[in-house]
C-alpha cells in the first residue's frame, strides 16, 4: 500500500473511464446551463467538471459572513452539496431528480472572510442507485481545507421514485 | 428497556435539570436578541428553547425552493445548524465562539413547497468540550420528518481555541 | 409542533402500519433463525422487533472491553449495525442482500464495563431503495445513552445490484 | 485550484511538519507495544505510521466473513477506528484517554473474502481538543476502496475529562 495516493488517483480515473462510455454524461456547458435555469439564485460557479470530479467556487460577501468574520456553516454545506451534485451530473447526465440522500460535514478551520470558498469533489463510487463522493473545501488560495464533506446521491431509476 | 422512549425523555429532562444550575444559561429572549444582532440576515425564528432542546421555524418562499417545488437541501441544513446552536446556547449561555464541529444530515421525504420548515432539536450530551444533539425537521403541520440531522458543537474553554 | 414527541411516535407507528400490509414482513422468530444460521458467531440477542423498530442486546465480557474498563467502539458499532438490520428485516422480510450503505455514530458517555449494551432502533423511513433509522445505545439499566447512531440500508431490487 | 491533489498532499505534509516539533510524538514501535499491551485481542497490524497518517492491516478469516462471502461491516469499522487512533497517537504521543467522538462510514464495494483489509488514514486536522481524519479502506491489492470513513478524536487536556 506504499503508493496508496497514486492508487487512489488511478481508482478515480478508472471510475471516470468506465462512466465515459455511458452516452448520457453531461458536459460542463450543459451543466452550467441547467444550473442557471434551475437555480437562478445560486451563487455557485462551476470551475471544472469531469473525470468523476468537480470544482465549484462560491464568492464570499457580507451575506456569507457570520460574526467574527467567518464564513457561515450553511455556505460551506451549500458548496459541498453543489459540488457533489455537479460531479454526479457530470457522470450520469442531467438527471434533475437525483437528490442528496445524506451529507456529513466536518468543520476544520476558520475560513478567510475575504476569499471565495472552493469545493473540490471526487466521486468514490457511481453505482446504479447511489453515488458517493467527498468534497474538500478551501478558502481560495489556501492549501489547508476549512471543511471536509462526504455525501451520497440517490439516483432515480427510469420510472421510479 | 421496554420503556426506552420514556427513558429517553427522562434522560433529556435530566440533562436539562443538571444544566439548569449553571449560572450562565440563556433565556429565549436573550438568544433571540443575540441572533438578531449577530445574524441580521437569518430568517430563522426561535419558537422554543430550554430543557436541552429548541424549536426553530424557517419560512419557505421562492428563495428556498428548488425545481420540482421542493425546499433546497441547504435550507434544511441551515435550520438543523441553527436549532442545534440555539439549544446549545440555551444550556451554556451566549457563547459566540461555540462552533459546529460536524453535522450529518439524512434527507427522508420531499418537503412541502408551501409550508415552513420546523426543526426540533434535542441535546443528547452537553459536556465540557462537546455538545451533541439531534434535530428532526418537518414541513410544518406534518408528522413525518423530511430530514434528520445529528451534530456536534465544540465549546471553547475560557481563553482557549 | 408542541407535541413533537408524540407526533414522532405517531409517525413511527404509521410507517409500521403502512408496512404491515406488505406480505413479506419477517417475524421475530424468523429473524432469530436467519441470524443464527447466517451469523453463527454473533453475540447479539434480538429482544424485540416490529413496528419499524428493534431492540438488540450484546453481552459484555473481557473480549468487549478496552483498557480503562470501557466497552470498545467496534462493539457499539456492531450493535448499531445489527439493530438497524433487524429493524429493516422486520419491515421488508428476510432479504439477505440488504446492506448498510452508511453509518454515523456519536460516542456520548463511557459505557459500564459490567452491563450489556442495548441498542434501540427506530426506522425513520422505509422506502423502495433506502431505509433510514436511528439507534440509541445504552448500558443496560441506564437511561442516558452511551452512543447514538444513524444509518442507511440499501434495499436491493428484484434482480438488481 | 488546479493542483488540488498536490495541494492536499502539501497540506498533510505541513501538518506533520508542525507536529513533529512536539516532543511527545510516538514512534511506530512505541505504538505497536502500546496496542499489544492495551488491546491483546486485536488482530490489527500497524504497517506504517507518521506524517499525520497511518496504514493498518487486518487479516480476514472465517470470523470476519458474513454470508455471501463478504467481510462484515464491523470489521471495516474496526479498521477505520484503529487507523484513526494510530494516526492520532503518531502525532500526539501515547495518550490512552484519547477517544473517538464520532465516525461516519460509507460502504462502497463488496470486499474480497480472501484478502486482508487495509486502512489508510490521513489526518486533516490535529487541534488542541479535536483531531479529524479520513480513512480509505481496501481489500489488499485492490485500487478501489471498499469503504471510506471520516472520524473525530477527542483529545483530553491535562487533568481534564
Amino acid at each position: 500500500m506504499r503508493a496508496a495516493g497514486a492508487d487512489m488517483l488511478c481508482s478515480f480515473t478508472r471510475i471516470a473511464a468506465v462512466r465515459r462510455v455511458r452516452a448520457h454524461m453531461a458536459t460542463k456547458t450543459e451543466i452550467i446551463e441547467f444550473l442557471a435555469a434551475a437555480f437562478p439564485q445560486s451563487k455557485c460557479v462551476v470551475e471544472e467538471v469531469g473525470n468523476a470530479s468537480a470544482t465549484i467556487r462560491h464568492p464570499v460577501g457580507v451575506a456569507e459572513l457570520r460574526p467574527g468574520g467567518t464564513v457561515s456553516g450553511p455556505v460551506l454545506m451549500t458548496v459541498a452539496d453543489v459540488a457533489l451534485y455537479v460531479a454526479v451530473l457530470g457522470e450520469i447526465g442531467i438527471v434533475p431528480l437525483a437528490v442528496t440522500s445524506n451529507l456529513t460535514i466536518n468543520f476544520l478551520r476558520k475560513p478567510s472572510p475575504d476569499k471565495s470558498i472552493v469545493g473540490v469533489c471526487r466521486l468514490m463510487k457511481v453505482g446504479k442507485a447511489l453515488a458517493v463522493g467527498e468534497v474538500a473545501l478551501y478558502s481560495e488560495g489556501s492549501a489547508e481545507p476549512v471543511a471536509h464533506a462526504v455525501g451520497t446521491y440517490s439516483i432515480p431509476r427510469a420510472g421510479a421514485r
